[in-house]
């Protein structure tokens, strides 16, 4: 029996959680190595040579970076396309998938989540509160600004939920995980949207996972998210000699 | 007549030059708006949100990011493809882009380049250093015995030259103008694929272009450039109000 494809990475990871809901919308059978970020080992760090989650392993191919294993899932597996056919609506939604991935994860995951709840809980340093208020004031309102003016009042961008919505979406659950919310009479499109595409089964059917993720000590994770329903790997490539620094995406 | 397919951005930028190669490989015609890195202007900044370069306006399609243009080329031009056919090689091609836009990008362009060319002629501000010297002993070395680990010997990464050989490439000639060059008796793979890469004729015809766009005055520069071939468009993104911080790439 061959192996199923394998998710190296965190599921509270806005980079992994894109992934695992663009497989689930395609159907796409896979495991996953829940390890906490920055905890990959020495293989881990030859699979990703920039440290970064997630990593893919589909037989003798292993890649990281979230938008070149969507674009191998999007080319290699049937199921629901993840890019709208014009091309060019797909360069419209690499493109948004792109500032997501750039601009929303500068702003909501390095100038906020990163401070508010990794630096503390991985490195035990304080959050660069200069930092956070710049992003709170005027950094993540022009974002929201520019999303506003993108995304529909209504449905999705191209139509069926695809990666663009997905990739957007993904970074507002991390910054409600730090108890960022979108001002909804401000930016009334762009807050019903992100709960629309949230509560999208491909994304809702991974909060519970998310939840123990969180929640669980790193001893019992492993258990708890296999009690939760998770199709985890055997072995995993996290080391329990502490966090490292260097990883880039989380 | 239609207008041909318009990239905003100047010639010395690795970003611009990799997307410019591309065409020049599959053959699609275009015309450049060559303003200075960091001179774009009001509208430029509303198609371009992270003020990045290049910018690509085809008809009613302004995308900016040089990998979702390249994608875009590769889906809606014909000539030599850009990426190979089978998709686990289409994954490692991007990967390798992907790893020179963001690692050798950071390394090579914003620890070096940045800081030694761009930062005393834009700014007046002298070069970090500390920073140049931690990439040139450290950070550099372990980048290009990545590379040394991925090129092949002889010709390119996937049989003909393509997105990949170009990308990884384009960000040496950027280390050249600053004075860094391979040393290729610790890296021979990586010293001569880069040597061969730049040599091919999609790079090479653009030596001539990026002379003119380094060392002619920003006055004289558009006439310059027309002189030695270029094809530019009439009216341009760029301001002479000096440069304004915050593009991401340059």
């Amino acid at each position: 029996m061959t192996q199923p494809l394998t998710i190296i990475g965190s599921y509270v990871s806005p980079y992994v959680r894109k992934v695992l809901a663009c497989m689930n919308l395609k159907g796409v059978s896979y495991q996953v190595d829940p390890i906490t970020p920055f905890f990959g080992n020495d293989e881990f760090q030859r699979l990703s040579p920039l440290r970064r989650i997630p990593v893919m392993i589909d037989g003798d191919l292993s890649i990281s970076d979230s938008t070149v294993i969507c674009a191998y899932l999007d080319e290699a597996y049937g199921g629901s396309p993840l890019l709208p056919a014009d091309p060019k609506d797909r360069a419209r939604a690499r493109w948004l998938e792109e500032y997501a991935d750039t601009r929303l994860g500068d702003l909501l995951i390095w100038s906020f989540f990163y401070q508010r709840v990794v630096k503390p809980l991985v490195w035990g340093e304080p959050a660069d509160e200069l930092r956070v208020q710049k992003a709170v004031d005027e950094e993540i309102p022009a974002a929201l600004d520019y999303l506003e003016s993108q995304l529909p009042a209504e449905g999705f961008l191209f139509g069926e939920i695809g990666l663009a919505d997905i990739a957007i979406a993904s970074f507002f659950r991390n910054a409600h995980y730090a108890a960022y919310n979108i001002d909804a009479s401000r930016w009334p499109r762009t807050a019903t949207f992100v709960e629309r595409t949230l509560g999208h089964p491909c994304l809702a059917s991974l909060l519970p996972l998310e939840d123990v993720q969180r929640n669980a000590s790193i001893k019992g994770r492993r258990q708890a998210l296999i009690d939760a329903g998770a199709r985890l790997t055997e072995t995993s490539y996290g080391t329990s000699e502490g966090p490292r620094r260097g990883m880039m995406q989380l």
